[in-house]
């Protein structure tokens, strides 16, 4: 606790004093005219702090935000809601200034204050390139993992690179079972090919350390799926297949949540994973509400569709705001753009090897 | 008619007279052990034609193939299925061998006789880079895609990409006015950017011929999406909304088919997007039967979900054997390779630009 | 003429009546410490216009500028040096400051003005990445290269890709034989493929057609080399090998002047290459103080390097100022964001195939 | 020496009693018909093993062999050269055969026998995608490095971002200080970014710890040029700056040699760059003959280059022939790919961050 403030910035509520802000109109709203529609002028949301003016001087802060979603102004407290999950008749905050003048303000600079501790680093988009120089961001990650691993909620977003290399694998087994993973986000892919790596040795037929090809070794792959399908689920084939190692291992027997989000380049699928596309977007909703740190690793679509659920900052039970930490690591500059150009701008991106990043992250987090 | 020959390689079916074969055993069964479960030692198909030998030298060719599926054989028909479709008891063939010695025949050079007329094409991985030259691939693709808008069936598989320009958009319409796509599988993204064009001229709220950003540019996404949603659907949509271009728009009024598949990633979705993934693969392999030629438009996660479910060649009406033709257009060879990796050996990369891709090749193709 | 405005944007020199500007002191200079090092506290150029204050309200407009040189102040006139030309004792101008205090002032929204016509174009970085709409920036630059090709000066800088397509090779002859190109800078690389296309029809041993490998294909590659050193050079080359197709034999016929400059990954070289990169560099120079419209494609080594040298803007002979039009076009965002970040803000990406972007380009321009 | 079999495989010379080659002609050679040209049918060098029939049964191994180079026979003995050294009247080799049918044969499966200590390894085109396991080439890696340390000879072919971090930069500064670099090449730019972090911590004005852009940054570039240019060359400067870490230091501190090549893309240069790109070549290759093991960081230009140069074999000084280890670092499977298309088939790609590589190499072998 005593460096909280070397790792994690304070936060400076806006100063509802200042004319523009005091002389505000109350923030209207207007009913929903049908299941999942939204009234005309809706406001939407961004993932910066935003406050709805009640009246007096009455500013409220929406918890729980989410990018492309709608204020629901009810009993005087606001809920974010996407769209789709609107009911009619739902009272949903209408007006698109971003400055007051229609009751709504968004707080872009919060963070600022302290820049000086953090020179830069909140005050523009950081757009990494595969040149930038990644020390400090990587001295900083650490920190920030080891303060988070005790008081905050980090979630994992992994593509399936993660599972193809034995050393990864094992590395990100390791920060699972040292407390570094709250809640996992993934697809199906990344849990077959770990447990095809936990059954077989193999990703994909491949050994995932010698690197040679197995003689049929592609039907590892459909038989793990087989097989899980057949023993009605991971837990289950965990245990009946004898299965003592990897990322799927490490959540079951450390009790941490995943969910297994459907895509249509899908094989089996396993039994846990979510088939419909909006139900799974509900349940890694569950996470996103509560992260502090996101590290999304090698994925474009889970990283995205994750990056669209994540606020910037995160309400903390004593009524403290801080900033939620989003980083990407990918190997190519447009998926980290991407998502910045999404406007998840907070998100840091480390380019480089999925692989090497978590090995490299769990050798310097376990030496502590 | 005439030029067929020209454009699409005849098929040489396997010599069962050789020993190997003529001495192959029969075929095997066994009863699948539940609801989407295969036995042990399944028979897992490829892309290519695959014999089944029924006895006395009758060999059965597997129809509408799809790769990691399994065979059905009941009553002396085989049908492909996905193991997740499979019913308790359902006959699945087992068997890993491909040379016949468990009576399965896996005939990979079946277009290789006539590589004369079309040297190399068949005989080997086609990987090309973004250095290789694609005159004659171009070449090809135009006689082809004639050959096809008459006599095959043409599906594209498009990205978002192709609605963010005013002329790839414009030029993909006319494509599909002019016979030459007979079906569109897409998701949610590329129907919500078309339709945010023909709406308000804009992609994301940039203007899709002078790339100016609109002031609150934003919200035209957002408000198509609810429109449409209110209004029930697309068609509807464009009635109401006197919606006059683009590639819904075409679709629509050539009544060509379409899939929209879900993902995590979307926002809305449309009323059309088929939120379960596996409803959305269903939906997408009745065009993947039928497909004689695909053309997979900057997309990974819909190409190698297309391109999982698409034999390398088509049984015709008549009983005839031709190959389909896979082209995967994308900026990076990762992504090409990717697919040719997965097995889709088949395809052939274009690297480039997707909207340069759609424009040029309209561009040639109503010249005649 | 009649349309030179919609096409070649208006500029505003600065305001000198300004206080801050009116005001200002005359510049200073230092003599160089010895040949090839400047003074202390010397002014490096951008490629923006730069004035010098020479007294009395009188401004002195920087001719010919380039990237990271020095302004050699004699006689009333500026001259801008690479620092490795220097002479001890020239007079370099020395001030850090570009705001006008030290006599120094950058002007770097001259073509601002006539936003409208142009909108956005000039006002921001135009970093495109692949999905950016090109429609706009296409018919933009037909329609420059229609001017600049009467009233302008367009250098190509060629990477070898160009010459492995049959296609692509033939619509650069094109455009070279119809006066779109005034100034060729290459390496020994796009010469060497291109001749070995001319004599075989080959790049590397491939087909440029067929994209079939000929058996000892690769010798062909060495034995145009061979023979082109052993004929003396180019022009002899095309002339006793009786060469009639290609990009260098476009330049020779046409008389289009061409660099090629040498690099440390070269076979050969060819004799007209020139080996020492410095004087490469100088030569290269030539023809960027003339350029009116740069177009650098597929070529990170040595678009970066043209790039350093070329100026903002064009001093035309009856000192009417014009904009340069950079165009950089590759298949990554990494290449073309990697120049706008070195300073040449004005390049404009277009992030395509580069056969595919010279096809269109010459399909499009011969049709007028 | 122990385990020298487990890290460096043995080579299987030729079987010169099969018939093939038992009744093999005597090699042919034809005089240069003038200086730098080669005569008609010259046979050109690979990288691999090639031998020489002189008759009777003695077949010649080329030493220090190169790419795209020919043979002279002179006097019983063998070397490997440029076609642009050859003199007027220099008996060069000829014939375009490999196996042994015009006296010269190419053995390409040298380090074949004992592949069960090595499964793969040199059995086929090592292209590793992103999706690679690299546990094992990284074990093998540090296994290599330590042998070759002492009975080895290491060249780092290094492009500029290994200076851009601080991390990195004093990683490599370690490997060389700790004995794991034999020779640097490199060109200008990685020099100045790393003497400018010497001089002012930053490299091109970015604090290459902290991230942050220093006022009038991008001076610290061409000052630290101009300084070393004045204070006449690298070494000079180091010592009357008084810099005292880095890469640069490291190499002059240990008295490790460099090259650095110069390139059109330049500034300044410093003193030492090479500035004719074939005398570049040259000094390149005094370190390519020595060489045992290669890695080759983030530079497209001087990996190919260095490729070019190097065989995939080294004959020590006890006449027993081992190969060569080369390793290219790069973020792009195309970069990669590239210098396995150009014949560096032995090459091994990670792909992976330069900084990230660099520091968790040294990270491993200074534990030991």
């Amino acid at each position: 606790m005593s460096d909280l403030h070397d790792v994690i910035p304070a936060y400076t509520p806006p100063d509802f004093s200042i004319p523009k802000l005091a002389n505000a109109p109350v923030a209207q709203v207007a009913p929903a005219p049908a299941d999942g529609v939204v009234p005309a002028n809706f406001h939407a949301t961004s993932n910066h702090p935003e406050y709805v003016h009640l009246g007096e001087g009455r500013w409220l802060l929406a918890p729980e935000s989410r990018m492309d979603s709608v204020l629901l102004l009810r009993g005087g407290e606001l809920e974010v809601v996407e769209p789709r999950r609107v009911r009619a008749g739902d009272p949903v905050v209408v007006g698109r200034s971003e400055n007051g003048e229609e009751g709504i303000f968004i707080h872009i600079h919060g963070f600022h204050a302290i820049s000086t501790a953090m020179p830069d680093k909140f005050s523009f988009r950081n757009r990494g390139t595969r040149e930038t120089p990644f020390s400090r961001s990587y001295d900083e990650l650490y920190k920030v993992l080891r303060h988070d691993r005790d008081e905050g909620y980090i979630v994992w977003v992994l593509g399936p690179a993660v599972a193809f290399d034995s050393d990864s694998r094992k590395a990100m087994q390791g920060l699972i079972e040292n407390g570094y993973c709250h809640a996992l986000c993934a697809g199906n892919a990344l849990a077959v090919h770990d447990l095809e790596a936990a059954r077989f040795g193999t990703g994909l037929g491949q050994d995932i350390y010698t690197q040679s090809f197995q003689p049929l070794g592609h039907y590892n792959h459909l038989d793990i799926i087989n097989e899980v399908r057949q023993l009605g689920g991971i837990s289950t084939a965990i245990e009946k297949l004898r299965l003592t190692s990897g990322i799927m291992f490490a959540c079951e027997r450390t009790r941490v949540p995943y969910v297994l989000a459907g895509s249509i380049r899908d094989d089996g699928p396993l039994p846990e994973v979510i088939a419909d596309t909006y139900q799974a977007q509900d349940a890694m909703r569950v996470h996103a509400r509560k992260a502090t740190t996101v590290i999304a690793v090698a994925t474009q679509l889970h990283s995205i569709a994750f990056g669209n659920m994540v606020p910037s900052y995160q309400v903390q039970p004593d009524g403290r705001v801080r900033p939620v930490f989003f980083y990407i690591v990918d190997m190519t500059e447009f998926c980290a753009d991407k998502l910045a150009n999404r406007g998840s701008a907070q998100a840091e991106a480390i380019l480089t090897n999925a692989q090497d990043f978590i090995v490299n992250l769990w050798n310097n987090l376990k030496l502590l």
